[in-house]
């Protein structure tokens, strides 16, 4: 490779490892366990993994991925088409990859964002046989640059046996300065998170890594992957005008300021039509202490709204994804990437008091929450970090629509078919028809709540599961097991949740 | 009252506050919420809620109970025999108050042990009007000195319009010095939690009080309650040996030392049975830090296999009851006890690497855990800490018996009726049959390895459900849903879970 890039290989020793990704991918061997970057289709490796699916289109082997999360079309869905992923852990949104996740054709551990790196470290994952990480830069003292997004890198290169640095010369250099790397000992032996804001910095600007361990650099020209944009519609604007509506009353009546608490969102579209509600609210000086941070949060800097945002990784549409240079430059000193297990670590999460929104696929009526499996069977991505910020918030709010499919499925049901958020962890539903604030009540008075934010097309029926259930069964959580998934067997029967009797009703 | 307490209330300012129990007790208003200390039995007041209860007899009157955990004969229960509980969080395990709840007669909020503080100081279980605090003492600054338990006492204490000390003049002088009270600030105003090993010191001897919220002390001479002492039986037994060879097992791969990590055990027979096998096993200079400590402690304490214990609270049978004064004495500098708050915290937890085994009710074939309700309904005790320490654990360990009710219940079923800690959280199961390791495992994996430590008499029929799921419904996470509870509705239909055809193969 005779090309000088010594802008970005600022350190002469790592020069010379510079290598094809044909190469690189030609060490891997079958079983092995690959670390990978990458964190909403940022920051992972591109050349890579394309190179590695395209070695396993015409050889037999099978290796193990982790990442941050999810990983784009020239990684988790070159690699899924390829067959050669045996495991993939801990998060995925890939169409390809789901689909073979689904039919059996590859196996899949969905894993709490924050625990990953706790696993690595204990070696219940087996070890690292390669870290692959996409850079910015390697520094003069040999440090790498991340992009965008940190995820389990820092994890990956501390506990590899060889590292490969996928080295992205069309990466803005202003990636150089938002990245806090902040590395834990081992249990036991570490510690405290010195997070006491959330603008607080407490580490590195970017990975040490040993000069010995690093096997190859792989040069990338690859752009940023941007999301699609999620514009809100009638309804997710309907659901977050209800979680601001909370909100405001949250500050009526004195348990939160008008700064509220640092917020944490899911992705989607509902999260972006809050953050963009947060505009034209009575809500100022807000911190936003993340997992991802979307096209909103730059938005809300602007408008003067949002202070300061940290975070594991962006995910961005088309339009920011084009401006990102620039942006980088002028929100530096407001935005900052952390490693997923210091965004998500509880011991941050619980002391800064972060009010929690994320997405629930299904919620039952005392509040259980299914946020992965449809019909509880399928997967669709997987529990990413609402575990860790559920569990842990100072307020935990989920939010759904309160149909799907057209109206033939009612997101609230007698019992979910898959439990991510138990119970005991979740305080506020939002749906369209309005929120439902669940904390300080007993199961039975949930339900109440529950069914008066389901749709009106299905609340005679859950109401009369909840009085069947306390009337011939009763106990602290009525219910009838035999009926419990009556709407999801009437969905498979019959195409629709809506029972035969309720529909002449309708 | 002109008995001289001048011993035990150091202070000559809280001398004057003496008042009888039926006194306290008749300023208790309809719709109060009262915080009691008191934690398995432990630390509890006895006169006042006694007294509280007869004014019950003959008066209408609701009160809500919050309390560190469970209480006794004469606090749950007389208060639920009078019929003057609302509403109980966040753990109960008394038989007529369980009866009171699964009759609808009274509403509880099974809630994460270390999540009360938290919502009482947030106010989303709204103002404690009165905190009714046992003591072994009042000393000369006027700070109160629990007895056997800390639990929730110090927030209850802070957050109080009004505080009602129960003085036991017959509490061990002893207690004075074992506790250490360390007191959070508000979110995102605090500071880390500085325990950096089990036996740090980080607080204070015990609860500061203001005089002026001290509205009168009550002076109780009722003993300590003891709990029954459960011997392991043969299957019990055989738990703990199979939970032995698993961390045995830990120690020869090089993951854990002789020393293993503290360890966090629930209440009960096989977590005696576990502590008790310690003392003939490899392991040497353990540390506990756990919720409850239990009989054996004091045991492997004397055997020089642990080297320190903190928790919340003491569980103990009648014996170590009965020498407790003299105990607490020889092993003063040995045991800790801490705020639950603190105890569970996930930022103590996590930063030390607990090892973490507690009972589940149920377990299905994908590793999600019910701890809490007989058939989904039906709520035994409540959650207690298990979560607290199953999500943070270095290793969460679940121990049950394979069979319950002379054979007709299988603790392994395919879906469990009630979901308190999810597949995300769990790593072990442990039956008298064997132990499964469930990590690095994907769902259809941890299937196979818990159906080998299901009963044989099960097992088949087990195997025929995930066979059939991944045949016909297949997906990440193969289900029935029209199945998913068979050997529920076959318990109830039947009396037995075990299928007729399997009963002419057994």
């Amino acid at each position: 490779m005779g090309k000088d890039y010594s802008k970005f290989i600022r350190n002469k020793d790592f020069l010379g490892k510079v290598v094809s990704a044909e190469e690189a991918a030609s060490w891997i061997e079958d079983g092995m366990n690959l670390g990978m970057s990458g964190f909403t289709l940022f920051g992972e490796p591109k050349e890579f993994p394309l190179a590695l699916s395209k070695r396993g289109e015409n050889e037999n082997f099978k290796v193990n991925v982790y990442t941050g999360a999810s990983l784009g079309p020239t990684a988790d869905q070159s690699m899924a088409e390829a067959d050669i992923v045996n495991l993939r852990v801990p998060y995925q949104a890939n169409p390809v990859m789901r689909g073979k996740i689904n039919s059996g054709e590859m196996y899949y551990i969905d894993q709490h964002l924050s625990h990953v790196a706790e696993e690595v470290r204990k070696g219940s994952l087996g070890n690292i046989d390669y870290a692959i990480i996409e850079a910015a830069a390697i520094t003069e003292d040999g440090t790498i640059i991340p992009t965008g997004s940190v995820g389990n890198s820092p994890i990956f290169v501390e506990k590899a046996e060889n590292v490969i640095i996928e080295l992205n010369t069309k990466a803005p250099t202003a990636y150089e300065g938002i990245h806090d790397i902040f590395v834990l000992e081992e249990q036991g032996e570490r510690g405290e998170i010195p997070i006491y804001s959330v603008g607080d910095r407490i580490g590195e600007p970017g990975i040490k890594v040993d000069l010995d361990k690093v096997r190859g650099i792989v040069i990338s020209e690859q752009p940023d992957i941007p999301s699609p944009l999620f514009e809100p519609n009638k309804e997710t604007q309907q659901i977050a005008d209800n979680l601001l509506d909370f909100l405001g009353k949250e500050v009526d009546e004195g348990r939160l300021t008008k700064s509220l608490a640092p917020l944490q969102s899911g992705v989607g579209s509902v999260a972006n039509a809050v953050l963009n509600g947060m505009k034209d609210s009575q809500f100022r000086d807000l911190e936003v202490h993340s997992e991802v941070l979307q096209d909103g949060i730059f938005d809300l800097i602007d408008a003067g709204v949002v202070k300061f945002a940290s975070g594991t990784a962006f995910s961005l549409s088309e339009k920011r994804v084009a401006t990102l240079a620039e942006d980088l430059e002028k929100y530096k000193g407001k935005v900052l990437f952390r490693p997923q297990e210091i965004s998500n670590h509880p011991e941050v999460i619980r002391r800064l008091g972060i009010i929690s929104f994320n997405t629930a696929l299904e919620v039952d009526i005392y509040g259980n929450i299914n946020s992965t499996h449809v019909s509880g069977t399928r997967v669709m991505n997987g529990i990413g970090g609402s575990g860790d910020f559920a569990r842990n918030a100072r307020i935990t709010i989920f939010v759904t629509a309160s149909l799907a499919k057209n109206g033939d499925i009612s997101t609230i049901v007698p019992f979910v078919s898959h439990v991510d958020h138990t119970e005991h962890d979740v305080d506020v539903i939002v749906t369209e028809q309005g929120f439902a604030d669940l904390r300080g009540l007993a199961p039975v008075q949930r339900a109440e709540k529950l069914i008066e934010i389901a749709h009106p097309t299905y609340r005679s029926q859950l109401r009369a599961y909840l009085e069947e259930a306390k009337e011939k069964v009763g106990g602290h959580t009525p219910h009838m097991l035999d009926k419990a998934f009556s709407f999801h067997t009437s969905l498979k029967e019959n195409g629709t949740m809506l029972f035969e009797e309720e529909k002449v009703k309708n």
